[in-house]
């Protein structure tokens, strides 16, 4: 090891606290998840890098972690969730339940330049329906996004969607060759962090004309809902999704070409730093990946940022210490080590979270390393307490002791 | 993609009922972990190559995925969970609390030649106590091994342990310039699985004599056990440790030899596959791997094996599918869908797992469906059981059907 010791850039790691929240995370994702019928997936770290590049265009090919084996395969490591469910979804086609679901809850690479908040490993957090191309299917997935959410106590999630469908019929009338539909869909996606008058300079920029980009602007402003986003809606809404999380918004355009009909982001009022993942319907997309023709419909979960923002709103439950009791050894007496180790076995078997304290020091230093655990509770038993059957429990952030059997020692940590 | 598409040798997909399974092993790992007061730590899957190279020896430094980054940083594929944690524990030393306890339970990687049982990518689930040299620290590693194991069901483990020491002190004075203590130890090792006749041949092999060698099995066939042990042993048993469960062997070496005091490996009588991982204390080897003295105990747990073993043995219980629900889809009519809706929303607020059928199909077509994704129960609202305010559910492995109130369906459901 080098004289300091180092993370790789862009790479962290996650000390027990941090480590706990995520955890507290997953398990609330998982939980909602399977309420609503997914089913868990992993996938290697590792695949053929056939499989990976020419996948998400030049640009993103850059950002994958290839490299060659001592077989001299050429391999990469996992770029996002999608690509690998595609394979599984081949591979194992006549082993898959018709409208699969699955969700995945596994780390990705990006050889991306780190910036804040932007890593190269990071936890990716997905949701799809495989098999439907019904408005059912894309309820189903609004539901689940929404209450994954929920569960976290995140319940002012604003789901702003709009279908891609709409973006196509209002921008490819004003496509040129110099400026594709696409190209089109892409500047009116700025017009939530951008002036109208800003994207209007980009896409004259572009090539098209002041009126045309006026005239799309306008479209926009004045577009409506689809009856397929209206179903959506009714749908999501019978499934329990609150009507003022259901935002439709005409000028979300979400990034990637993929898309087919509903497109959806997740926001949240009180956290500022914008989306918080989304998803949409994307029919053409396995078949484009795999050769099998499949209708999907699904979501991306930022998963750092929703850790993030349940963090900022005091959603996450103190994690400093899992540990409740640390049971202290009063001497080094046979009779004292037995009983820490009795009483620390009896309240493990109670379902207490209990550390025994691995030596025999003066009880003052074993409160203090209690303290710097965030352990709330010591407990002591020395020679007069094992006389009468009890053990001191003391309350380290009041100094308040107690006496007590056993048993009342349970109901005191319970309460 | 190509036309078969595949995954690399030596890694695997784990489809839902598979990845169900370890994630039920890894919740009762990570509960009894947690009731131990042992917290959790993530750290990145690359890390610089320097940091992996070097540290096991030249045989596993050929096993370590390496290569070059695009910035030309030589990085490597976390190989185990021991040397990343001697990275964090100098790197975060002033964050740390002191007698730290940590569990790690994250995928590693070994450019292996992948064989029945063995994988380039596997879990590896590591528990260790740093910092403390007590036989109170060895008791607390010995008794969460155990009851991790307890906890999935597997309560007939026998921890079979040894002190290096011990086995030091047995074969230095036989040792010789061609025959060292650790190649003597290595044979002894191999006690369990061959013939003292065929040890002895190994020894002599070796390069000690027929006198030297005999000498050697006859001390391992009489050997004690430590004051060590006996105190490690003796307070095991007061952290609620089986006596029948702690079984002292001599012959067990652990083939590392980084160990220093303890060693232990765990077995099962009713799984024939062999050990399930095991650990022991190794006062030095922190400070060889990061420079820092710090004592420490703990273990890794085949958490492969010990999904099988589990498997085997009945303990997991049946994650064919964890939705109990499948609500259908009677009919196109809006009234139809929006009760279905409904009905689905209810239930899971009732925390009971629930799919919508997302298609409209003819109702045997919905219980095939239901049948293929092993949901036990399916619950359909006609006009009649809309007019009725009731729901019939049937019950697919009997065919049973009940016309229920909502209340009287969620009750039948629990029970």
């Amino acid at each position: 090891m080098s004289d300091k010791p180092q993370t790789l850039k862009g790479f962290r790691d996650f000390l027990p606290a941090q480590k706990a929240a995520r955890d507290y995370v997953t398990k609330k994702l998982q939980t909602t998840f399977e309420r609503f019928g997914f089913a868990p997936l992993e996938t290697p770290t590792l695949e053929y890098a056939s499989l990976l590049l020419g996948k998400y265009g030049t640009e993103a090919d850059k950002l994958v972690y290839t490299f060659q084996d001592r077989g001299e395969r050429e391999i990469g490591l996992r770029y996002d969730q999608t690509v690998p469910t595609a394979r599984v979804l081949v591979q194992y086609q006549a082993e898959l339940p018709k409208f699969f679901r699955r969700y995945q809850l596994q780390n990705v690479f990006r050889a991306d330049k780190p910036q804040k908040g932007r890593y190269r490993e990071f936890r990716q957090c997905d949701c799809d329906i495989f098999g439907s191309t019904s408005p059912l299917a894309d309820a189903e997935i609004l539901a689940v996004y929404y209450f994954a959410f929920a569960e976290l106590g995140l319940t002012q999630l604003r789901i702003e969607f709009n279908d891609r469908q709409t973006l196509m019929a209002m921008a490819s009338p004003f496509a040129t060759p110099e400026v594709t539909t696409a190209s089109i869909i892409q500047s009116i996606d700025k017009l939530d962090k951008n002036t109208p008058a800003e994207v209007t300079a980009e896409l004259t920029a572009k090539g098209l004309s002041a009126e045309a980009a006026a005239a799309v602007l306008a479209e926009v402003e004045k577009a409506e809902m689809s009856d397929n986003l209206k179903q959506i809606e009714h749908f999501a809404r019978q499934l329990g999704v609150p009507a003022e999380s259901l935002v439709f918004n005409p000028k979300i355009a979400r990034g990637l070409d993929y898309y087919t009909g509903l497109i959806f982001e997740g926001r949240l009022p009180e956290y500022g730093a914008g989306s918080l993942g989304g998803g949409g319907r994307y029919d053409h997309l396995i078949e484009q990946l795999s050769g099998v023709s499949i209708p999907a419909v699904g979501f991306g979960i930022g998963f750092d940022r929703t850790v993030e923002a349940a963090t900022e709103l005091g959603l996450i439950p103190n994690l400093l210490s899992t540990t409740q009791v640390l049971v202290t050894v009063f001497d080094d007496q046979p009779a004292s080590l037995d009983s820490s180790l009795q009483v620390a076995h009896q309240l493990r078997a109670a379902g207490i979270t209990t550390e025994v304290y691995p030596a025999v020091d003066k009880l003052g230093k074993q409160f203090k390393v209690a303290d710097q655990k965030h352990i709330p509770f010591v407990v002591i038993i020395g020679e007069a307490e094992r006389g009468a059957q009890q053990v001191k429990v003391k309350k380290l952030a009041t100094g308040e002791e107690q006496l007590l059997s056993f048993d009342a020692l349970l109901t005191y940590l319970r309460t």
